[in-house]
């Protein structure tokens, strides 16, 4: 079934008559059309009699190119939620079915106004529900992104040498990824950090330069065909200090172990703590301040959260990072992590490149 | 005067207690501090007697050493807005200016629900018509972004040569802007599209071969030190068909009218007019469908918007694109695009590569 009809099913049966998707990672999902509108309004709307792209007019060529939609553009100098009104003859006092995460205050006001809603109501959970149980064809892609992951660590760590910037090595990853057909980019800007330069589980690339005896932090991605892959990799340049290895071993360890109890039915929560009661057993607990992970598909962060505080259950079809790290201020910074896919009984590791 | 500390000292003059910033560019140009928080909450807050950043707690050390303001920080197990309410010390039923532009539905509830605000109003207004003016010390920087956009087309124009792909020249760009101290990245995704590719407004570099005797447009820019360029070349290769060349000639006289009639206290309507009543005159009109320009600065789409409805005036300090195009389906698509600073008397145009 097409992501469009198992939405319009889903509507059927709760009873919902019209929705409007905002963001651009569900207008692709659901429509097949990608578009980063800037400030400019971009919407699908469904109903029962109708579907349909709402886009400025600069892109209407497109949107009808990427899906069978009927498309609405509006000009620079008209008000697109008239525009829309009366396009899609909207009638008032509905109740809206919006993203209230994305949706800003200033929007709000104008679909009240403009559209003349009765109520906005949220279907954000609705979307993440399907947006997180991937079928067999979006696995296949997630997959692939995996695999070009793995070669991007492998581009990387082949480059190592005393004396090159973190920069260098983020641009020759880049540059051999993007040069992939089926690759439209990096999930998120390239991160290359060298020894106590990684403490930080934030930081960014420069021009510190790789010594002998360091760790050395590989955490990137792709998008293949719409899809994001995520890998970090902590890879020893020479024989770093015994400490770093220690760290190193522990927080490998705390990735395995979450990894293995992965399989339907399992509370999230739970596959936090396999990792961070190891790491915290290990005196290192205070060192390790994010969630386990993040769910992972059209956007490289996405539901399900992977965390703590988390009390859903895994199904099968999901996809998700497990990146347990320890930050051992102003020594080294190790992050391990891999994307799995939950299957019937258990898992699969996405990615592959030795840990 | 520091950028807070004008902020400030608007708050005290209209009676404004309390702030709450979260759009990422935003607190940057206020504390110096810029981080891309994905789905954790990060804001700046404002108060009579505090002002104060609310990070997720592995930011904490960055936002430190990025800002002299007290840091909040919160782990991804505790609310973000519990935690904010209390060591910010917020009273109940306060007035809180918001950016509306910024602030989700969702957000907007969590606000209500633990500030237990009396009102939530507008700042944003206020924050772009800041931005909009720019110091002495923004505009040397915009200066020298514009610089490096000149340098990035003078690079891409080397490359070209039967048979190169378009994503071949983007990736020389990159490669060689990326390397430049003080660059971060570019403004966007670098656009580089030859012949008929171009005349979607809004393509995407791909594949596509160059040919002898056609354009080849450039879309870029580079952010430097935090602020960005933009610029637009469509440059011959070869002796492309006089059809194109006319209408390249008609868009850089449109360009060129545009540009002449800058100066404080002209509407920024009558700016966009003057490019498009030429176009619509030589018989085009129709295939230039968006706006004139925007407004350039940390963020490289930010007030003034250059449009046929804005009935604002410019002012000094304001900087802008001036960017008509033509597009015409299935032959060319051109678009000349300079960066322009409005002085106290005329103006000045940041870019400078041949049009």
């Amino acid at each position: 079934m097409k992501t469009i009809e198992k939405l319009q099913s889903y509507m059927e049966s709760h009873n919902i008559d019209y929705v409007w998707i905002t963001t651009p990672e569900n207008i692709n999902y659901y429509s097949g059309f990608l578009s980063d509108p800037h400030e400019r309004l971009t919407a699908l709307f469904v109903s029962a009699s109708l579907t349909a792209l709402v886009v400025p007019g600069m892109e209407v060529n497109d949107a009808k190119a990427a899906s069978n939609l009927t498309v609405i553009g509006y000009s620079d100098t008209e008000n697109a939620f008239e525009v829309a009104k009366h396009a899609l003859q909207i009638p008032d006092s509905i109740d809206l079915y919006i993203e209230e995460e994305h949706v800003t205050v200033k929007r709000e006001k104008l679909i009240n106004e403009h559209f003349k809603t009765k109520s906005l109501q949220p279907i954000d959970q609705v979307i993440k529900d399907m947006r997180n149980i991937k079928s067999d064809e979006e696995i296949e892609l997630l997959k692939i992104a995996a695999q070009y992951a793995d070669k991007a660590v492998a581009i990387g760590v082949d480059a190592l040498k005393v004396g090159i910037s973190e920069s260098e090595v983020v641009q020759i990853i880049e540059t051999e990824m993007k040069r992939i057909d089926g690759i439209s980019g990096m999930s998120f800007s390239t991160m290359v950090l060298f020894g106590d330069h990684a403490a930080s589980p934030h930081g960014t690339p420069g021009s510190r330069t790789l010594q002998n005896d360091e760790y050395v932090l590989f955490d990137l991605g792709i998008i293949y065909k719409g899809y994001c892959s995520d890998i970090t990799r902590t890879v020893a340049f020479g024989n770093p200090p015994k400490l770093h290895q220690e760290i190193h071993a522990i927080v490998t360890e705390a990735n395995k172990r979450a990894i293995k109890i992965v399989k339907p039915g399992v509370t999230i929560s739970d596959i936090d703590r396999a990792a961070r009661d190891y790491i915290t057993e290990q005196g290192y607990g205070e060192y390790f301040p994010h969630r386990l992970g993040h769910g992972l598909g059209i956007s490289v962060h996405e539901f399900p959260d992977i965390s703590s505080s988390n009390p859903a259950t895994l199904k099968p079809g999901m996809v998700f990072t497990i990146e347990p790290g320890i930050y051992y201020p102003n020594e080294v910074g190790v992050r391990v992590e891999d994307d799995i896919f939950v299957t019937e009984d258990g898992y699969e590791i996405l990615t592959g490149y030795k840990k």
